[in-house]
């Protein structure tokens, strides 16, 4: 029997190493005599061969446990462009030699657009070129949640999570004080708000949650913006104000570009600095309040410590779905989750074409953007909470989570 | 019977309700017929009567379950400081009145320095007024763990496991990648860096922790720093640098104060800026790594989801050792805590005279501080291992965590 092949790829989430072990489980159960190999850093790795051969892991129940709970992809990542073999041939070439040099029949790359790119590339040229037995299969991942033809993203309900307790908490800071305060809070997502709109969960449990939230998908405007943050000082002592990393005033400059440009600080190095910073200036000058800027950064994608139990179940099923559209012969095709309903929540797993995923960008739909243009619709809530429910039994030793580490 | 009351006050903690918990629980077995008050907002509320009935909860076991694990001081806080009763006796004067009018006995005061200079001021004004029957106490809390007169506070081993963990979170991010990539993260603590040496305890489990650590108890070097920095891009491709927001150059100026010296943005807006944002750029624009910045900022105080169980059960047991204490008729005293041993962990509930705490800021001591001045000595983490251990079984509805709002 055929060799499978698993690697990771783009930038980590919470529970990522949750569908390497649903490959794991999967391949364990399903393959027989074939093997399991995982390629360090992507398909960079799969390149140079630094293969690990991964049966050991599939029987060991208590390690796997432990990978799922690991935050940030376990194999290792890349930022590797395949060209298109059109262009270059030279890499496909390679890659088919080494699939049959270790008689892999099975390929299942983890990751986010960038990788279904991989995917879809790697796919077609084998179809084209009418290679036998070689199924390459894309599992999707990213906290951005901008993946087309999937509900949602495996790794975003985890980040959204995390999210909603930093401001549900950020909330119970704000109030302790009577003096107006007010917190901007820049959230990951360069070209899509997901994340950002996900702050609003802070609102579940009666919270306020953010007085003001600022997706990408809408222009920003600086002197709406500073007239909404003045009325929303004058109506409460708390602010806090959500807003994307991505967001762009009406020239498609990025916040942080505008007012970077040209700035440089004492010692003359170029001022780089967030949106938050920059908008915590603004409100500063303009109102005379207090004011913090937040930047959850790395922290909102690897808060593994406080993943989605949903979120690290469905990773582990695409993770499983991957292996048995693989074995069932499919190739090209991206594991994907459907929703069928939100309350009661219910969802089935699925494939799609992976073309429908690659280099697509799925924004969050208008229907979702209050008319307002600061704050998201009951219809965003209704979406998003099923994803962050769910808390997992994280094993923790000496006082720290308990992380999973490939020897390498 | 006499009645207590009690407030908090200070910044916020992720356990200082906690200690309120304790406080109403022995208040609530102890005081038999007086009855509990709580004042909002501190010392400031006590002077306004803003008073609520605090009898109803005492009794409600799930209620202060969730309160225990609700992050930030629920009765609020206040910046208030008393002029000494010397220089004015007014509000002394109408302290003794509101106490006499209400039949408070017993006031304990939840705190950190400023809170505690309050417990000394009003308690020696009682004494040397030879008023009868009011106890005043202290109880102390602070994530910045820099009281005198306590072996470590209530607040500080959340914080601290908040930290770790997000240390060893960074960890797993920064190593999915080959690109040599350097995060400098700046942590809480003007005066005291017993917060940014918790970063250490991320190697608790093997990991690798922060490369460098800088306390504000060593004077900043900007030329050694960007040396030690150089040198450890080169032994690894990820690099974690902790900082203590109040780490001063030989001048005694906070890094984030000069370098934003004369500079502004875009717009004319001061720059004003942390200093992990200042020192990414000055490594970025002297090594051509890619830096991140990350300010753990209001999370670190108000992260209740990942709360030490030591910590927390340690603050409920200062608050309960308060009460007794005041019961005894003591008065002008701090609840605090005696560490006997650290391996194994023991420790006695005890008191000291509120002098001790007030106004003073214990550093952290020579002997924890690696003789580079970038890191922490093993005697520092075996102080402050014990004090992250244990998690609390948090209560979550809807995905977030269930948070105790008083009514006002």
């Amino acid at each position: 029997m055929k060799n499978l092949l698993v690697a990771q790829s783009g930038g980590p989430t919470s529970v990522i190493n949750g569908t390497l072990v649903g490959v794991l489980q999967s391949a364990g159960a399903m393959l027989k005599s074939g093997k399991v190999f995982g390629a360090f850093n992507g398909i960079q790795g799969v390149l140079e061969e630094t293969f690990i051969d991964l049966d050991y892991l599939s029987k060991d129940i208590d390690s796997l446990e432990i990978l799922a709970q690991t935050p940030a992809a376990a194999l290792g990542s890349c930022r590797y462009k395949l060209e298109d073999y059109k262009v270059d041939e030279t890499k496909y070439e390679t890659l088919i030699k080494i699939f049959n040099k270790h008689n892999i029949g099975y390929f299942i790359y983890i990751g986010g657009n960038d990788s279904m790119d991989t995917v879809e590339k790697i796919s077609r040229y084998i179809r084209e070129k009418n290679i036998a037995d070689i199924s390459v299969i894309g599992v999707p991942k990213t906290i951005d949640n901008d993946l087309e033809g999937t509900d949602h993203c495996p790794g975003y309900g985890s980040a959204a999570k995390y999210i909603a307790t930093s401001f549900a908490e950020m909330e119970r800071d704000l109030a302790v004080y009577k003096t107006p305060t007010c917190v901007v809070v820049e959230i990951m997502g360069r070209n899509a708000g997901w994340l950002t709109a996900s702050s609003a969960l802070a609102r579940l449990n009666g919270g306020k949650g953010p007085g003001l939230i600022y997706l990408c998908e809408r222009t920003f405007s600086f002197d709406k913006f500073l007239t909404s943050v003045e009325k929303k000082i004058k109506e409460d002592t708390g602010v806090l104000i959500a807003i994307s990393e991505g967001v762009k005033d009406s020239n498609g400059k990025y916040i942080c570009e505008i007012a970077s440009e040209k700035s440089t600080d004492a010692f003359g190095h170029k001022f780089i600095s967030g949106s938050s910073q920059i908008l915590a200036n603004l409100i500063r000058d303009n109102t005379g309040v207090k004011v913090r800027p937040v930047e959850l950064s790395l922290l909102q994608r690897c808060g593994g410590h406080v993943a989605s139990r949903r979120d690290l179940e469905e990773s582990i099923k695409v993770g499983n779905k991957a292996v048995s559209i693989a074995l069932e012969g499919k190739s090209g095709e991206m594991s994907s989750m459907k929703r069928i309903s939100s309350d009661p929540y219910d969802l089935v797993f699925t494939s799609v074409p992976v073309e429908m995923s690659a280099n697509h960008e799925k924004k969050v739909p208008d229907s979702y953007i209050s008319e307002s243009g600061d704050d998201v619709t009951l219809e965003a809530i209704n979406y998003m909470k099923p994803l962050i429910e769910g808390e997992v039994n994280i094993r923790y030793r000496n006082g720290i989570p308990n992380h999973f580490i490939f020897n390498r």
